[in-house]
């Protein structure tokens, strides 16, 4: 990670973990909506993920699959000290908030409990949850959220945990250090393409294994 | 497969074995040319079958790694009869032949040992190669060019080698039955994409792992 501003060496790492794609390279299915957030057929990108114990555990629920899958997921949670996610990933809304109803995918605890920037173009008032997480609405763009994410992460790790959108942006900028992609054996034809037109060994990211 | 005409039944499965792909998609790199046939950084995408024993005996040599690789290199050669391939994988010569000097890549003895189909738009007489190879040049497009492999293999089965322009043009038509595909740990960042604009799922694809 170089330093976001001149004076001040950013000091936490930037990972993105098991961010899930289809072999045809997308990292959500085609007409995304309320029903169908991750867009059609989605969901399957995520069944790898959904049945380890890590998840279960996060799920409230006792048992799920161990392994290299779940290896994967807890260490995607270890030492993180701040999320950054895109708005889409917040919720289904797209516009200027009509109030402050909606507070998430995840209920009144989520899994993260540690401080998440969503990223916005709608300011909103920070939103207290259960277990330690809070979501801060940034609207000063992806570099800001990264400063503030750092802030927050105070010397632990800054975690993004996606849509495709927020990863191009952050991917382009160079400001990801690590990456590591999950491809999930399923077609899905269309949808949000992570490598479109985007040429990562120029940018400078090679492919550790 | 299903006929090619109302009255013939085409009785060959049809293949593609072991293609690989960048993690990015890509088929082959950006600025393919004659010292770069695969692109820029594209022979990284075959290392792993190269590698492999079964194509070290290919080349005439000894050794090499056995195990999952060498099991699917060994298959992708299990029961062809023909094989259908791309001009560009013949070789680099674009446009009419200016001669019959252009024999393959492969030396007087290809890894092919059965019948060659070269889609081209340029006629050019039937190449006999020792070791049962023959590269048969046909001008008539894709349909024509898998009946033609179908006779030739006479019952056993058929394998479209590539490049990533002849694997669309079959999957776009729904001639391919199976499709296996090796994703190699390397970032292209460009070049022949082999899903972009290519909706497998609407086309009746599958992944079956």
């Amino acid at each position: 990670m170089r330093a976001l501003l001149p004076e001040v060496e950013f000091m936490s790492s930037v990972g993105v973990h098991g961010f899930a794609l289809s072999l045809d390279g997308y990292g959500a299915g085609p007409n995304q909506n309320l029903a169908n957030p991750l867009g059609a057929g989605g969901t399957a990108l995520h069944e790898w993920t959904i049945a380890t114990r890590t998840s279960q555990r996060m799920f409230g629920q006792d048992g799920g699959a161990s392994g290299v899958d779940d290896d994967f997921v807890a260490r995607g949670f270890d030492n993180i000290g701040a999320w950054i996610i895109g708005r889409n990933m917040f919720g289904p809304i797209r516009g200027p908030w009509p109030d402050e109803a909606w507070r998430g995918w995840w209920g009144e605890s989520p899994p993260y409990h540690v401080p998440v920037i969503v990223l916005t173009h709608y300011a909103r008032p920070a939103l207290v949850m259960h277990g330690g997480t809070t979501f801060y609405f940034v609207t000063e763009g992806i570099e800001h959220a990264l400063a503030r994410a750092g802030e927050a992460a105070n010397g632990r790790d800054v975690r993004i945990g996606g849509g495709v959108s927020t990863l191009r942006q952050y991917l382009q900028a160079r400001l990801i250090d690590t990456l590591h992609l999950a491809v999930s054996p399923v077609l899905l034809g269309g949808g949000e393409s992570l490598f479109a037109g985007l040429d990562l060994p120029t940018l400078g990211y090679a492919c550790r294994e």
